[in-house]
């Protein structure tokens, strides 16, 4: 008998009387009350190309454009099992795609998006923690991956607060625009974690490491124009004119020579691939080992059990 | 018969119709309409020293500072073969005068470098765009060697608008101060080329990947004050003290230790010389399968054959 | 017999008819000077868990953070050879302590810290200045690499000006906060020295080479707001509020789960470890040659002779 294993187990078990919705809710409504706003009902954006392929993102191709948009509104964007694995799904097709220029990412309504959606961590395999923590990090490390492995110029367009993955892979894009109401946040050490996405590496990197670890080590909450000084982020743009400033560049960008772009990015690219997957490897490791620890337990169920909690 | 070759071979000679001081001519037209501005008459500057020496650059040495001066004014400084090799002399006899504490340089007239002269594209040799690439390729890359190799402090003062190569080798200079005249523009994808001066190495880690492809991948021109947010210039001063407030710091930089000012630089590129060394080349090969590739020939064809062509 | 060596013993000798109290006065009134301001006497601070065990520092421990502050105050806190020793015990103390979470550095009185103190170089051992470079080296080493070590996470409070090795090791710290009368100055070549703390290889990737060059080449002495541009502190706060707003948010800091801060910053800092000791030996060796050099020798001699000079 494995007794440190019942006990945690027992623990896990008694969370998960919290059903999957109960836990989203908790969730999103913890990450609603960071920013501080009032949540609307949020409408989905419908896939053009692929229709009914995707579930938990949108997908169109247009004039060269292959835009993924993050569609999950009413759950804040937040990243389940399958929108994981879904986002690489479109990577993947929009490298293969001999019509796609260039990729964009973007999120559905307010947010940009709020994350791993903790209620991943709800549905405990019967072979246990263990195994959970096992498959979470197979499917991030593939996750990351697919931004790492990702051949043409990839451009994320930040509408609104991105936390935890969401912003960590940033570091893996090409270029980064944010509206002013994008906030970006990573509460690993609060949560009994740490970081991912490469932004152990890739963090310092862009802002050094007396600002990446206020970041990574003490959760950090900065606003659009700090990640802009901080390298995170390339321009910002009002609210107002977000969509249309950034569609004008976008559009601009993909009537240049197609395969000139993508010699312009790998030519960076494969300097640091090698080193990118194997930082990707270590941080998945050390994550795994994060999620059985009895600190990440008690940071993620003090957080669930408490009402009106902040990060 | 090399059908596709020899298509090519008749596309360049059609081009080549156009006579190199055509081509010089439209080129600096186009540099010009760049930077908005009449291009008056432009007097070249004198070498002291080594007078009758050099061509296409002027050099003095005075007070332990050896200064470069690009000079082709009336050209924008555009840098020609000969121009290529003669910068790379020049660093050369500066690194080996024992009198040198230091080099300087910078441009002649109203331009710092408006980058690589087209015109070298001309010159289509009797065996072919193969060996003309080729050609292009070894002459950049001990060109960009004498940068990395230069063991002594190397301060560019960019006096107004640097273009291309000009622009990508001054991540190996050790101080860059800019007059508010100056811009900095490197518009490769747009001519179906890709980043060299080893910029896709350093660029990202001056300024991380969201900044360095808007400039390497998209093509954006940014202000001095940019490029000193952006970490590649170290200053930047108004167009009128530039020249005497620059001066002025160099002649006291010219006074300290002299080997300890070697120490000191090299105790840095020591780090980085492999590296660098290695990716000027990785560069350099993937830019001569660029100068051979239909998107390359056509976006210079375009560019030449099109009036009041905009970069 | 070695001619050379023998008069380079005989110079050195006749500097060390300064007394070390003459030189150290000499130096900390050269420090004073670059600060510009009077010196008033100033109070050393008291230990209180390891009250008589160290003479050079002060050590507190309390809700989970180990402040060690710099305590020579009269002195600016110039660092001599017990202070290299203390520090790197402290460190260790703090690593090993179960009750530690996080570490605070500061330094005692108006100053940070003035630097390696260079009364260090006037106790000549009877077999020479080779010996006595080999001790300076040998104590550098090991000081700079109890920073790398160090497993969790390092917070620099830099209450005032700081010079030389104090500014360059903060680039291996987590987290520096900077009180508004703050200063960083690393006047290296100026001394007829080279950079150490790892500072040759992390400065360049915190701030470009040409903003590094600037400060290790040619001793630019850089204000609070300008170090926090370069990335090397984290925020600037104004001097009457410095204490108060920095405790508030390490006492925030040192409530986070333990185990998780700590493999928040080593999935960063294992990364760099290699390097960082690499880089540190490396940079020792220079130094040493440098400390022989007649150049350093000469550098240092008109330092302590000339009465008001300046850095």
């Amino acid at each position: 008998m494995d007794f440190v294993g019942k006990a945690k187990w027992d623990a896990w078990n008694n969370l998960s009387d919290m059903t999957q919705d109960e836990a989203q809710k908790a969730y999103i409504d913890l990450v609603h009350s960071l920013a501080g706003e009032d949540s609307p009902s949020q409408a989905s954006v419908s896939s053009t190309e692929s229709a009914g392929k995707y579930e938990t993102v949108a997908v169109t191709l247009n004039d060269g454009i292959f835009k993924i948009t993050l569609n999950r509104p009413a759950k804040k964007n937040a990243i389940n099992y399958k929108m994981y694995e879904e986002v690489g799904l479109a990577l993947s097709e929009a490298a293969n795609d001999k019509n796609c220029t260039l990729a964009v990412l973007t999120g559905a309504g307010d947010y940009y998006c709020s994350g791993n959606d903790l209620s991943n961590f709800m549905n405990i395999p019967s072979d246990g923690i263990g195994a959970m923590a096992k498959q979470g990090g197979d499917i991030l490390e593939k996750f990351v991956n697919a931004f790492i492995d990702f051949p043409k110029p990839l451009i994320g367009l930040i509408n609104g607060p991105a936390v935890g993955v969401s912003v960590t892979v940033l570091g893996l894009f090409d270029v980064v625009y944010a509206s002013d109401k994008a906030t970006f946040h990573t509460p690993f050490s609060q949560l009994g974690q740490s970081p991912e996405g490469c932004s152990s590496y890739v963090f310092p990197k862009l802002m050094g490491t007396a600002k990446a670890s206020e970041m990574l080590l003490f959760n950090k909450k900065i606003t659009a124009q700090e990640a802009c000084d901080r390298n995170l982020v390339s321009e910002v743009f009002p609210n107002d004119v977000f969509q249309k400033e950034t569609e004008a560049r976008v559009q601009q960008y993909a009537k240049l020579p197609k395969i000139s772009l993508q010699k312009c990015k790998l030519v960076s690219r494969e300097l640091e691939k090698d080193k990118l997957y194997q930082v990707n490897k270590h941080e998945c490791v050390i994550l795994m080992e994060r999620w059985q620890s009895d600190e990440c337990m008690n940071a993620i169920m003090g957080f669930f059990s408490s009402k009106g909690s902040k990060l």
